[in-house]
């Protein structure tokens, strides 16, 4: 391409608005426009990046067997009342009325269309198994819209699912979609991880997220140094406590007239911050539950609501901690509530011994408190607190933590959509079976974003090179219009485009400086320059976008560079 | 592609509810599956055509120089605001509220949002001319969907947009896109014509639209015998009419008890259907207007609404008929009106002498009727008329019809959309000036079905080449599974494959019957059987898809018929 016929309009000024280095980057480079909130014009720079990754996905999804098909972005509320998302996914779920009052939605995902398709497209065993896959426009009204195309509201995503006849199958296919989600983000030249993952809203019983690893990822990740486990933060478990010791205090009652946390009052007492006792009051389905994690612990919200009778649980208010405790905030505990309450005790909490908690009464938390002898045992124990790093893993290793930007996700669905609407194949007996299905998403856009998070420096992006609008750019210095230049420039360009090579010309006419920033800005992998001087030497002016400096090289050093052999 | 690996879902049932032939097959085939009125799932088969489009619409958009962009589907309510379209659109917008009753459409086109991405990225000039495409999905809330894909809701549509200096630099690229569009469809392997056409509701100075011609076709074209002039009937011109007669007759009120239509009227006479004249009652900006056209012409709706002060008429209800011109309907005419009112004659009219008219009283009409002398000359002459088979050509040439279906359409835009939304350079002088535009649009999902509609016999579809699914079908017939027949069949399809040609094996194991019939109905090309006896003789059994039998043909000749030399 020469760039003079192209459309590249770069910024130097950093957009006040662009919080994280992509967002920037994708504005100054000029590779998206803000139309609205969320909702963003690819350029010709921007698409040409956006359609490699979305090559590489297509390619691979073939390559692991699944079959493209296009779904509409219209879908109509009938579907999504069968499997009950209508009212239950939420305000992402941008609904519309057609112009005879129909009820729509812009389909934020589609496992409702789908699962309609194969259940008038498949009536035997015969037929499966199947992987349908999209790569298709997406849009999910998010509340807080932001990062540029990271949390856009319109968005282009691969999605596939699978319909299987049985557990196994869908446990064969989920392993073989990972090792294609492998091979993606390998080939994209991207540092990722797959992690175990909550499967969330979408349900289901076995999931994996990959993240693109990168500083200011949204998502936290626990890392084991024992094992190659990895977990998002979410569901990350350590290794299970020791056995509680034996009681060795008695009871008492200590004053903490302004102490409200744990820290405070392990600093007032002159103890490790292990040896209290956090205690945080909930509403759930059956009413008021006391959470209770180590001082130095925090309760996993997600966790938490795996626990029976608490599936949508909320805080508790004042006036009911008041009503069941008797007590303020920061002076909870356990023991003397005025009503009877649901205790949920984190496991290590039920395996401490001496442990000081609030006292329910204003100014004061108790010590030496030990289960079975100064109240009842747990009503329920489970592991509800987040890891930290440093914790012990189950391997035995050391807990580590990263952040992530989460790119790819597949899903085990099991049975949940097939069964609320019907989804049946007939079995080699003749007889009706539910079929199984997986999910598996790509963010194609937003891997996009997540390369620019992982891949930058000062000067701007460095594209990994399957990704890279262009691989080579040959720049041109000939302020003279130097005819030998421009024979060397055009043959170069011929040679590089004849090897197959994706080149872009800057034959703009711009000045060194600000055509090299350019080059550099919108990262490049290599950059070939053709100078007077260099022409006069037989050399090119090669640089890596990655490397110190430039180095004068012959013709077959460049091509090697740029693995032409 | 095996066949087994893929998937296929045929019908040999013709869908009750699909009218036109593409439709029905498209359903047969399985290559859409509709999901909500005018909204379809694109199956794996469909897909495949409906990339093939799509690629050949991308080359040749690149080809000539355009640069590939991608908008978003959700536009913002304010950019249409600002050419007056969010109201003036009519109730094809989608318009939707999003959780923050943001007001937004999903985009029937893009006119708004690349003048905004210009108006935003163009400064001068010299960035000057540009061409931005994108093929895109996009939603017209059609009143009455119907035929399939054909006037769906969701479609996809390739369209770009230019952007220039001047008027003359606009005609240059609207000279070039003609120029790609029929290098599209010639390539695709249609039989297509570029005609004259209304420009519409997108506005602008000068328009042609390109038809697939298919008796099916919703639009009637109108073509000369005496040069390649084409226009759609909506807009076409027949040769003016010769200078009016001198008056022979005297005008008379003639007895017509119960003849209220022209035809009536002129077998009582016994006069030629072309000496009476019609009269339409119609309401304008300027209130009543009675329209006069030739006995055996019809009005042409779309001309009449050029004429001033009728951009928007609607017919005139019976009672505004009786105010302004005394009479019930049937007996209408330009005399004795109760009211002063408006004549538009069409130049036929104009042009005629000695003709016939209703009275404006029941029963009677008036014959022998001169312009000048029975009734003042008409306010306005225009051509209001439609075009008949058999009319002459202003190039002296005959007018023949026939049926299109529209599938692309070019317009000069000018200034419109520019001018209201500010979209301005620096020209040489330093001066802000308006651009020039162009828009270029294809519908690259209709084409699928107009294809059909050109293409097909009483046993399914018959690709053109360039569209169809797989250019070759290899059939095996093998039901002892010899060895032998095996092999040449997996060199076969090595072989193909290694040629660069997209081949469909057809590993079922189904029977000869029921295979031969699917590859018939989704219309490949190209069929080789390979059968035991085929196998003993060295031959193979090849049958392009239009012949009327199949051929024993050697491997060489096979390779002949597929052009592969």
């Amino acid at each position: 391409m020469r760039l003079s016929r192209f459309h590249l309009s770069t910024s130097k000024e950093t957009p006040a608005d662009a919080e994280i280095v992509s967002h920037q980057l994708m504005l100054r480079t000029g590779m998206i426009r803000k139309l609205a909130a969320g909702i963003y014009t690819w350029s010709p720079l921007g698409l040409r990046v956006l359609r490699k990754v979305e090559a590489v996905v297509r390619e691979e999804m073939n390559a692991a067997g699944a079959i493209e098909v296009l779904m509409p972005s219209i879908q109509p509320q009938e579907l999504w009342e069968e499997t009950d998302r209508w009212a239950k996914f939420g305000g992402q779920l941008l609904k519309i009325r057609d112009r005879k009052d129909g009820a729509f939605c812009y389909g934020p995902t589609h496992e409702e269309v789908i699962t309609d398709f194969a259940r008038n497209e498949l009536k035997s065993y015969k037929q499966l198994p199947l992987n349908f896959y999209q790569i298709q426009t997406k849009f999910r009204d998010e509340i807080r819209p932001r990062f540029g195309v990271m949390r856009a509201r319109e968005f282009l995503m691969k999605d596939a699912y699978s319909f299987h006849l049985s557990e196994d199958d869908l446990a064969r296919e989920y392993e073989n979609m990972k090792a294609a989600y492998t091979r993606i983000f390998t080939r994209l030249g991207l540092a990722f991880r797959a992690v175990q993952a909550d499967s969330g809203a979408i349900g289901g019983d076995a999931s994996q997220e990959f993240h693109v690893l990168a500083e200011s990822g949204e998502d936290a990740l626990a890392f084991s140094t024992g094992s190659d486990y990895a977990a998002n933060v979410e569901t990350a478990q350590a290794a299970a406590p020791g056995p509680r010791p034996a009681a060795a205090e008695t009871l008492r009652k200590v004053d903490t007239p302004t102490q409200k946390t744990c820290e405070e009052v392990a600093a007032l007492m002159g103890i490790p911050l292990q040896r209290t006792v956090k205690s945080v009051a909930v509403i759930g389905e059956d009413g008021f539950v006391l959470a209770l994690v180590r001082g130095d612990h925090s309760v996993n919200e997600i966790k938490l609501a795996k626990v029976a009778g608490l599936t949508e649980y909320r805080p508790a208010g004042e006036a009911e901690i008041l009503e069941h405790l008797g007590s303020e905030p920061g002076f909870l505990g356990p023991l003397g509530a005025k009503k009877p309450i649901r205790v949920v005790a984190d496991r290590e909490v039920a395996a401490m011994a001496d442990f000081v908690v609030g006292a329910n009464e204003a100014g004061y938390h108790l010590a030496g408190v030990n289960w079975g002898r100064d109240l009842a045992e747990p009503d329920v124990v489970a592991d509800i607190r987040s890891v930290l790093a440093g914790d012990r893993a189950a391997d035995g290793g050391e807990i580590k933590l990263a952040r992530g930007i989460e790119v790819g996700h597949v899903f085990q669905l099991g049975q949940k959509y097939a069964k609320a609407m019907g989804a049946t194949v007939l079995d080699e007996q003749g007889k009706s079976q539910v079929m199984h299905m997986g999910c598996y998403g790509i963010g194609v856009s937003r891997i996009v974003a997540a390369a620019i998070e992982q891949n930058f420096d000062d000067r701007g992006i460095c594209w990994p090179e399957p990704m890279a609008p262009w691989r080579v750019a040959i720049c041109v210095i000939n302020p003279k219009n130097d005819a030998a230049v421009n024979q060397v420039v055009e043959q170069l360009y011929a040679d590089l485009q004849a090897a197959g090579v994706d080149v872009l010309w800057d034959d703009r006419g711009l000045r060194p400086g600000p055509m090299f920033a350019d080059m550099e800005l919108i990262g490049i992998p290599h950059r070939i320059v053709v100078s007077e001087r260099g022409v006069q030497a037989g050399t090119f002016e090669y640089r890596s976008r990655r490397a110190e400096a430039a180095e004068a090289l012959s013709r077959e050093d460049v091509w090697q560079r740029l693995g032409l052999g």
